[in-house]
């Protein structure tokens, strides 16, 4: 089939070159292209290295994505390790450093569409929890692919309530090994990637019996494979868990273990320790398990939930200035669906907000490097802002990152339906994302937490000296603000500390009247438990209202950065804007509440916005 | 790899009949289910009909879907020809007629997942747009599969704007024939469905010339593949357009023509006729061959839209009761995930929303019912509401099902994102439905076309007269209205009337705005076309918000003929009064933006909201 269409298209098509309404698009442009990409890219530098990582991948037809989407499941799935075997060998060949920005290029060139993704989870969880020898003797291992390692943590029966996991590790004195068992259908294992088919090893987390005592979750690295056939180990059943709405290179399975023995190195060590004796040694705090998790979300924000959101601005943005379709004056040719004001408000916002997410990102990144080798070595200061805010913004930026892409893939009408308009699939991968390391709904419950708690501290401390040593993300609790909205024009409205204030009053406003209602609640007889559950709404509410905050604040302060780069100033500032503005009046209730902004205003507002997006365009 | 799925399952759940937490729940009611699916059917009688349907779907192995997500496009498309041939056989051997409610029976217990439908769509059209003669000539053909037609429609060019449409057909009047024929690439007819590989005819719609005159889009009978062997009639060029984010049982397919002659008879002629010497005969309006769209707009709501919404509700729902998952006390067992109120706030809407779809279907139905038959014997003085109605609703119905059945989808955690869970198929076959059958922002333009129109005819004439004939779905133009929501506890808003009113006073408010704004613009001297586009946002807005009152107003109107069922009528009534305060908490600016609400009364509408949730449960 895939040649019957593509003999058809290419007859048509061949040697007509760039679109000539593209090209004409691409005449007309305010900035300097290579200038944004530069800035983009972190330097001039980096951008010849991306593109050239680009050109090999593109011109390479092992990587050749060409009939991706004729191939069965199985055929998927070869030619993934295909391309991450290739992948490896280039690498060797050309000298790049696993830690080097060319891997990533060749991830994102790749659109993900490798083998061994879980193999790099665990390569991260073992520099996070392996203890110094672990990580000298299984890093080299990994790194060469001797052994594949998957990160086995989810359960048929449990995924969010990580205390419930039911797989055990029991630790048997007498010969210095670790126990690993299924005791149940429930605690099979079932998810992880690279599992189904490919791993030799599976970091498994499960709970750690001593002596009779249960010290909670850890990490055992169990070999269930055959290093020399590949067939499952004595005691381990092993699979695939069948077709899902997309990975379908990658081989998500499921393993159940019988009884089955690890030598006591094989737990991950640096924050807890099992001696020979029995004896349970712990070094780190209760929440340095879950490390692995903080890091991999902050990571996912560039390589999983960005790049596919771009990719689709692109394609949507590319497609409606090639289609034309109806007119706009009955005497005039049909015009390019991009010039309909409804589609500019489809594809601008999801423009503006890919770049908002950029730079937040590397804010993200940014703080998370300064906090974590703290963390790592012993330091936990800085762990609950990390980790409230690396939630907060895993699930706020792939809630976001979906709607984006499928709002894009709807503004290409029919054509966004084929799977080879490359849409479908960046929305049905993205899908996932808000279930993946930590489900969505319960991320933004753990940020709440955090908010609540720091709000009652504040609360209670009148001391304004503690207020000046807030953590950075939430220091807007503590200033002063007006109580009314200073916009008397439209043009007001394009004014970063004027949009920035607003949002922060929206959070603040919403923060403070969770947590009001739940100490209500509580004062007035209500377990805390049964309280907290009763205002969970109102949580996640707040907890949104705080991560959009931070992330027009973090757009709006990146933008400075910018000043003396005048004309792409102009367009990151548009687009600043247009996310701010766009933002506020999709939550509008909430700016309109308790009279911060007036109705007015709003159509102020609402003014602004729509006479931006012709600027855009 | 299904086999190994299953029998790991199997080994583990046989014989343990319903779970123990469903039996719990179920025992557990206020209401008498079975009295409720009587209503839901239509009485009892057509619910013992379903149920035998479904029973004899369910136990006969052609219409298995065991193995459904692990079969190859190809397998797919031949299980769904094989299950259709045997609904066929079936309905003959149990003397069920075309028309009777048990082929919308088998339709539905089978997911859709079935072979020439849009054969079905063809036999719409001829019945629309056929000639008597016409009807009886392809009708029995069509309903024995004698021929399987396509309705070709789409080109790769023009989906939407079917005026540009470029297939032409040709009257020659020396031979009486029609030459129909594909003058480009994107003249290619591209997305029909049963084109691709089944279809031995296409009702093919092309731009209409006689004697070099273009009388626009009429659609033509076309031959295209042998009813001998079925391979494709000489200037044929016919496949399959290839992988889509669904409908892989469809073939749906691409067809050039290459001056392809057919008969004089072979167009449709109930409203145009050409005579034997090329004279061309208008018998309706230019609407008229729009008529086939209306119809199937109609009948999608309830065959493809609300039902998968209700499905997924029900998996998610039952789901959330057999989930165990974290805690709400820590001295307490793992509770049902439907226990927390977030997973309340995530459910209950949806299921809300269905039940509202489900009343509002029935409502259009009986409107369209009534003016069908008038429109078809020539008297179109109805055909504008329905147009604006049947658009709206189409686009309004569609794009909540689609949100609504994700919402139920992610709610599953990891699990709704395995195809076996059934729940990313509903949401990727309810995708394709904001494009199909007019792309739902065209079709929001075209209901604010109509409302804006009526709103300016009302303005122009104050005679209170002409008001009291307004068509009845905008009968609230015209009615004089309180400015301020008279609520003043949060129980107030559970009341109809209340919220009905609110819904009615931000629809007309939006359309009066965006019918200003137009006039503002136009009289400034902006071009009347420049100025739609300009105000294209707003008017979108405001076809959504005259939707959303009247799938209310229905919802409403629908509780009040429930009252001699008082069980029935109390759960009905939360789901009202959940659905519209749901709305109205979602759009919260537009109902605060005027003062109508204030933000007081926003929280107690937010408490009344809040406070349904655990009712529900
Ligand atoms: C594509 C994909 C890849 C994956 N890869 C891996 C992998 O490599 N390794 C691995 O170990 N796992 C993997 N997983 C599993 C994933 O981590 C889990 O699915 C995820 O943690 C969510 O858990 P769950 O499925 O148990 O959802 P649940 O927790 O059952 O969630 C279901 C519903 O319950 C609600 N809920 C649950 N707890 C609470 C609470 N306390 N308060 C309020 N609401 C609550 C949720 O909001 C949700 O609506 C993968 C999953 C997917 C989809
Ligand atoms: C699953 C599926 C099955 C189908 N089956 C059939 C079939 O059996 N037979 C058939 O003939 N066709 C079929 N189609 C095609 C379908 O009818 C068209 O895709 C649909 O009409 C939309 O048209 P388009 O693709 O040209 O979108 P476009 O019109 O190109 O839309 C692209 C974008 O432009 C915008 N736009 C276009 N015009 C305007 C305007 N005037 N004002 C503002 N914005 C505008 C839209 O809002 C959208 O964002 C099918 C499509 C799908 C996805």
């Amino acid at each position: 089939m895939a040649n019957q269409i593509y003999s058809l298209m290419a007859r048509n098509t061949r040697n007509k070159g760039v679109n000539p309404s593209l090209a004409a698009e691409r005449q007309n442009k305010s900035f300097n292209v290579e200038r944004l990409t530069n800035l983009l890219d972190g330097g001039e530098e980096l951008t010849q290295r991306r593109r050239q990582v680009e050109s090999m991948i593109y011109s390479d037809p092992v990587f050749s994505q060409r009939n991706n989407y004729f191939m069965s499941q199985n055929q998927r799935y070869e030619a993934a390790v295909r391309k991450s075997v290739h992948c490896k060998k280039l690498m060797k060949q050309m000298g790049w450093r696993e830690e080097g920005p060319e891997k990533s290029y060749m991830y994102r060139a790749l659109g993900g569409d490798t083998a061994f993704n879980i193999h790099a989870v665990f390569r991260r969880a073992l520099h996070s929890l392996g203890a110094d020898e672990q990580i000298s003797k299984w890093g080299p291992l990994t790194e060469n692919f001797q052994i594949i390692v998957t990160y086995a943590q989810t359960e048929m029966g449990h995924g969010t309530y990580l205390q419930g996991l039911e797989t055990t590790a029991t630790y048997d004195a007498s010969t210095q090994e670790f126990v690993l068992n299924t005791p149940s259908l429930s605690a099979t294992k079932w998810w992880p990637g690279d599992l189904g088919r490919t791993a030799t090893h599976a970091l498994v987390l499960a709970q750690l019996y001593c002596s009779g005592t249960c010290h909670g979750m850890h990490g055992f690295l169990v070999p269930i494979r055959s290093l020399q056939d590949h067939s499952p180990l004595p005691g381990i059943t092993v699979g695939d868990i069948g077709p899902k709405m997309n990975f379908e290179q990658t081989d998500n399975g499921f393993l159940k273990l019988d009884h089955v023995r690890i030598p006591r190195e094989n737990m991950l060590s640096r924050f807890s320790q099992v001696l020979p004796d029995g004896t349970y040694v712990k070094k780190g705090t209760p929440q340095s398990n879950y490390l692995t998790m903080i890091v991999v979300r902050v990571q996912l924000l560039s390589s999983e939930f960005v790049p596919p959101l771009m990719k689709a601005c692109i394609i949507a943005t590319r497609y409606a200035v090639v289609r034309h379709q109806s007119k706009i004056k009955p005497s005039e040719p049909e015009v390019k669906i991009l010039d309909y004001q409804t589609q500019q408000q489809k594809l601008f916002p999801q423009l503006a907000m890919a770049y908002a997410f950029h730079f937040v990102n590397n804010s993200v990144v940014e703080f998370f490097n300064d906090a974590y080798q703290g963390i790592i070595s012993g330091d936990t200061a800085s762990l609950p802002e990390l980790h409230a805010l690396s939630s907060g913004m895993k699930a706020f930026i792939s809630d976001c990152c979906i709607l984006g892409a499928e709002t894009c893939r709807r503004a290409c009408g029919g054509h966004g339906y084929s799977l080879l308009s490359g849409l479908p699939s960046l929305v049905t991968k993205l899908s996932a994302s808000c279930t993946y390391e930590g489900e969505n709904t319960v991320l933004y419950l753990q940020t709440a937490r955090y908010l609540v708690k720091s709000y009652l501290q504040i609360q209670s401390s009148q001391d304004s000296e503690s207020h000046k040593v807030l953590p950075q993300s939430i220091q807007y609790f503590a200033s002063t603000r007006t109580d009314r909205c200073p916009a008397q024009k439209a043009v007001d409205f394009l004014n970063p500390a004027l949009y920035t204030e607003a949002y922060a009053h929206v959070a603040a406003r919403l923060i403070r009247n969770s947590a009001d209602k739940l100490y209500d609640l509580t004062s007035s007889g209500t377990d805390q438990y049964v309280a907290w559950n009763q205002t969970s709404v109102l949580h996640v509410q707040a907890a949104k209202a705080h991560c959009h905050y931070f992330i027009v604040k973090t757009f709006a302060a990146s933008l400075r950065k910018l000043e003396n780069e005048p004309e792409i100033h102009q367009v990151m500032k548009r687009l600043c804007d247009l996310y701010a503005l766009h933002g506020l009046l999709s939550d509008l209730g909430n700016f309109l509440h308790d009279g911060y902004m007036s109705g007015a205003q709003a159509d102020l507002a609402t003014a602004a916005y729509l006479d931006l997006l012709p600027l855009i365009r």
